[in-house]
């Protein structure tokens, strides 16, 4: 048997926005490595087995992965969304190059998937309708100044944003920081989303503005969209209303 | 018979990425419509309609597919990648804003998908793994000083860039002003990934350098990649380089 190595994403959260590629991969593989509260998800053949951890060391789980499939053995590496999407795509390929020689022959594969912004955009009508950019805000892996700048100069570039990972416990202040930040460069009016659990039971969609919202109702759960110039609420006659973000921008030919 | 619509993304090629979300919607619709290219991958069931165009006036697209809606027909629009990325979605919520009312009751949803950035990258490996922009190179919407001053901003922010649309038969020469552009700010060795019809039989894939890539490649089926300062190059035995983003930026904590 010849080992391979398949990076999958289950999306968001429910069956029905899983590619049939990565369902079938998710049932062919004999090993299932994966954050614990993601491989919760998949239901595993009596034959698979379930390498779960905590949150947390991705680097050690990739590595661990690429021993199995060292070994023969044919591995998914499960990951929420879109798995090159700060999931564990780029933790594989961060083991790959620390790692020894031989395992870059391995037979590896990413397969590409639902990420949350695509999800949280399509409930709410089509934010990301116009040119976007999307920023993980922890700061566990690069430093906040970098953030702080980011968030300014998109701002500037009148990008709509799609903020992953907004708040945590660990993080409780940061996302207040970011608003302080976004609110220094942006009019009050913008349009803000905070869309929480997209597709699970307990999902939970706010929309708001950038003057008005309380950025302390983001949590690890939370996807944050910030509008741009172009970006509008248009009301319907019961529910949220749909946000979506104008294709044509002034002043084009 | 009570009418709806979706707007659905059969993603950029190949059924495996269709969801089955959307496939189930476009088995059920009474009525498909669409750009010709794109409705042409979709197998209609003896009873659909299909109400094909040409390519540009999307806004009149979305204007027929709602009327079909209001009249009590079951309609997908369906449109390339993910819907709610530079396609039909904004153009489906521009015509509910300018038309009459009554159309703000219909039953309207947008239905997530694989937008091509997410396959391109999986091809690749990792390059969207840390922080991105997602910018539409064409101008027919927007005047082309916004997009020189968003892919400046885009680069003093250190952002990975998809670039959707970076040149056509009407627009062959602007993807040479955004190198320009890109040349100035960014060093010679930044990665570049001409990615062109992922996942279809013609697909194609050319890895390169902000320095040595020749721009002219790039054509309206190509989805350009520019890396950013922790993206990089990894070789393998055999084969194109994995390329992908290392999530750990100098002076993180």
């Amino acid at each position: 048997m010849s080992g391979w190595l398949r990076v999958v994403g289950i999306g968001p959260g429910p069956e029905r926005w899983i590619t049939p590629e990565s369902a079938e991969v998710l049932h062919a593989a004999t090993d299932l490595v994966g954050y614990r509260t993601y491989l919760g998800r998949v239901t595993p053949t009596a034959a698979q087995r379930v390498h779960d951890s905590d949150n947390g060391d991705e680097l050690a789980r990739a590595r661990h992965a690429l021993q199995l499939a060292a070994e023969g053995k044919q591995v998914a590496v499960v990951s929420g969304g879109d798995p090159g999407v700060f999931a564990m795509a780029s933790a594989v390929f961060e083991a790959i190059e620390s790692g020894p020689l031989s395992q870059r022959a391995l037979d590896v594969a990413v397969l590409p998937g639902v990420t949350a912004m695509l999800a949280a955009a399509a409930r709410l009508g089509a934010p990301l309708g116009n040119d976007f950019c999307t920023l993980n805000l922890s700061d566990n892996l690069k430093p906040w100044r970098i953030i702080e700048t980011r968030l300014r100069l998109a701002a500037q570039a009148d990008f709509v944003m799609a903020l992953y990972n907004p708040a945590s416990r660990a993080r409780p202040t940061q996302v207040h920081e970011a608003f302080a930040i976004l609110r220094a460069e942006l009019p009050a009016e913008t349009v803000v989303v905070f869309a929480k659990a997209i597709g699970r039971p307990d999902e939970e969609v706010t929309v708001s503005t950038l003057g008005e919202a309380d950025p302390a109702i983001a949590d690890m759960r939370t996807l944050l969209i910030v509008g741009a110039r172009g970006t509008r609420c248009l009301a319907r006659p019961e529910g949220l209303p749909w946000v979506y973000s104008r294709r044509r921008l002034d002043g084009a030919p």
